[in-house]
């Protein structure tokens, strides 16, 4: 998407220089906007473990660049030594978010496909391709959740003409963590880029505020009329008809129509239920966990620092960046990551291959092939 | 309630000079205990404006010692000209929150019982008495609700003997809001002292943080065991089970039912509901709106300033207070100050009468005296 006028995806090759990847350093967003080069292996996992990139897409998309930039750097002495080194570049990529599965799945299509390349010459190419089809997959993907989910917001367009569609989301399932367009934000830019009066309303969403960070700067950057607003206040919107549709990302989707997402979903969710404001999940169908009926209670969840909600960092007055105490400073915290909104809340989840209801049937009708591995008897 | 195992009320008079009253400034709270001393009515104007204390029950009982302090400062050279300076410092007082309810009704109180006075010494003497009744008052009304809401809290204890009762609250209802015990933190503080092992969850409560700089505080200070969570945490933790009762305070709660309260509390009602967790509204009478029926459509909800959403304050390591933008510069935000729980959400108000049904019958059955000036036909 744009950024001040300028269309750029999350991850690609330095234009003069295609032995450099480029990434935008989410860390320093929204106060600065930083691109950073990445030319070893160990450059890329650093900025996978430490969250210079994030979000399911983009983090697989990265791992297929780091194993592009481990095939530049392995001896190529042997064949051997060259794929020894690859395979260890890959554990150590792997080794960075052990449960990101699209980080896995992103290294091993690698190794697989540059395993089958007739010398070293053409497995760094192979390599390069690779790289790049993971990013142009993912960017596909993205597209048309855009287009599938642009059908329901023309639709609530044409019952309110002249009046923007309003759109509540939750944390950033925006293309900062894709590759381009991102999963719930997809629909929103489709929509916005055809013309449709749009308006989202982006829940800050604590204690990592991506929301805030993230979501509203890339809204504001591709020229998309958004609000930022507390988490809390979402219910209160929805009660005064403010709300048109919600569309968030998600996590983890049981093939039961379960969503794992961002803490905080959940409540939306029973909100959007309360007030029949229609609740959409935009998922690439990596997404889909086939073995997990149950989400509640199989999906695990993981609990994070409590540094994240002691404590804020922000633009100071001069400029710099400060991290600020929010608590007492001997009060315990507690920082579960994510929750779980159970199928019978969700209208639908919007996928690269249509639209379809939150129920194993219907999800299995979009996805034949997968009945074979899901966990269905 | 305690500060550092000494007892402490959120205002009171100087224990070696009684023409000084001392509050706490809550503008430092978390990371500093300063007390302040007010000498004078534009003090405590400035005091109740600038949110040095804050909190229905506070402001109150503030603005009854201004009135004191006024009677002070009054010059005695006629009846006429001392009750010409109460009045307009009547005025100054209630034009400092012109919505808060307790405020108006304090200063009114007072002008009454300073006016019924033979002289001017009798009326400095009332004003000093007045001043102290009305925090005695608001004092003695959450100790009841406390006694009336303990009964629930034990009950929950000797279904699980051994176990905390977890109790989750929003914003802060604690004693910092009124003059001592609290609203929702009355029955909590109530059965901590009898020795029932509880554990409350402290919603941080954006944008303003009430939760997390004044409740966690004030638990802490007290040695209640609770830990703060961001407001997106309450559903996933009722959907494990993790919360036995939820108690809330109120800004607002109609003969019908319906209860204002800090944005949010509605997320966490639908939450309650969804999982079969009580959850109750601790208030004191004055909290009712006898003339409204329909609280989402009649209540206005204020909107605040977006520095609230985009701003957060905080102690750095080196100990000083700074302030950080969060957001874009660029990102509107919008501030939506309370929001509004359907009475359907509600099991029970927690009043210091004892507990009902939040519907008209069970309220005015409560009331019955209300039966007249309320809304009912």
């Amino acid at each position: 998407m744009n950024v001040a006028g300028t269309h750029y995806r999350t991850i690609w090759l330095k234009a003069d220089n295609p032995s450099v990847v480029q990434i935008i350093d989410q860390r320093r967003l929204p106060h600065k906007f930083v691109i950073m080069d990445l030319t070893t292996v160990e450059a890329t996992a650093a900025a996978i473990q430490d969250m210079t990139v994030r979000g399911a897409g983009l983090i697989g998309a990265t791992a297929g660049y780091g194993m592009y930039l481990a095939a530049l750097e392995a001896p190529r002495t042997s064949a051997e030594a060259f794929l020894k080194f690859l395979a260890e570049a890959g554990d150590q990529l792997k080794a960075t978010r052990p449960t990101a599965v699209n980080l896995a799945w992103a290294v091993d299509r690698q190794l697989d496909a540059i395993r089958a390349g007739e010398d070293l010459h053409a497995m760094v190419a192979i390599a390069r391709d690779t790289a790049g089809q993971i990013a142009d997959e993912d960017a596909d993907f993205c597209r048309r959740i855009g287009e599938h989910g642009l059908a329901l917001i023309e639709a609530i367009a044409k019952r309110k003409p002249g009046e923007p569609v309003h759109i509540l989301t939750h944390c950033n399932a925006g293309w900062l963590a894709f590759v381009d367009y991102g999963s719930a934000t997809a629909p929103i830019y489709a929509a916005f880029d055809r013309g449709i009066p749009v308006h989202v309303w982006v829940d800050e969403t604590r204690p990592r505020n991506q929301g805030a960070r993230l979501t509203a700067w890339e809204l504001g950057q591709h020229g998309v009329p958004h609000t930022v607003i507390a988490d809390n206040v979402g219910g209160h919107l929805m009660q005064h008809g403010m709300v048109d549709v919600c569309i968030v990302g998600s996590d983890r989707t049981t093939y039961t129509g379960d969503v794992a997402n961002k803490i905080g979903t959940y409540l939306k969710a029973l909100a959007a239920k309360d007030n029949d404001v229609p609740f959409y999940v935009a998922l690439p169908s990596s997404t889909f966990d086939w073995t997990i009926r149950d989400g509640l209670h199989e999906i695990p969840i993981e609990q994070r620092h409590a540094e994240e909600v002691k404590y804020m960092d922000g633009r100071t007055a001069s400029g710099s960046i400060e991290t600020v105490l929010l608590t007492p400073e001997a009060s315990p915290v507690a920082n579960y990551g994510f929750d779980v909104t159970p199928a019978r809340l969700v209208t639908g989840l919007i996928t690269e291959r249509g639209i379809c209801k939150p129920s194993e049937d219907d999800i299995l009708h979009l996805y034949p092939e997968k009945r074979a591995v899901s966990g269905v008897r």
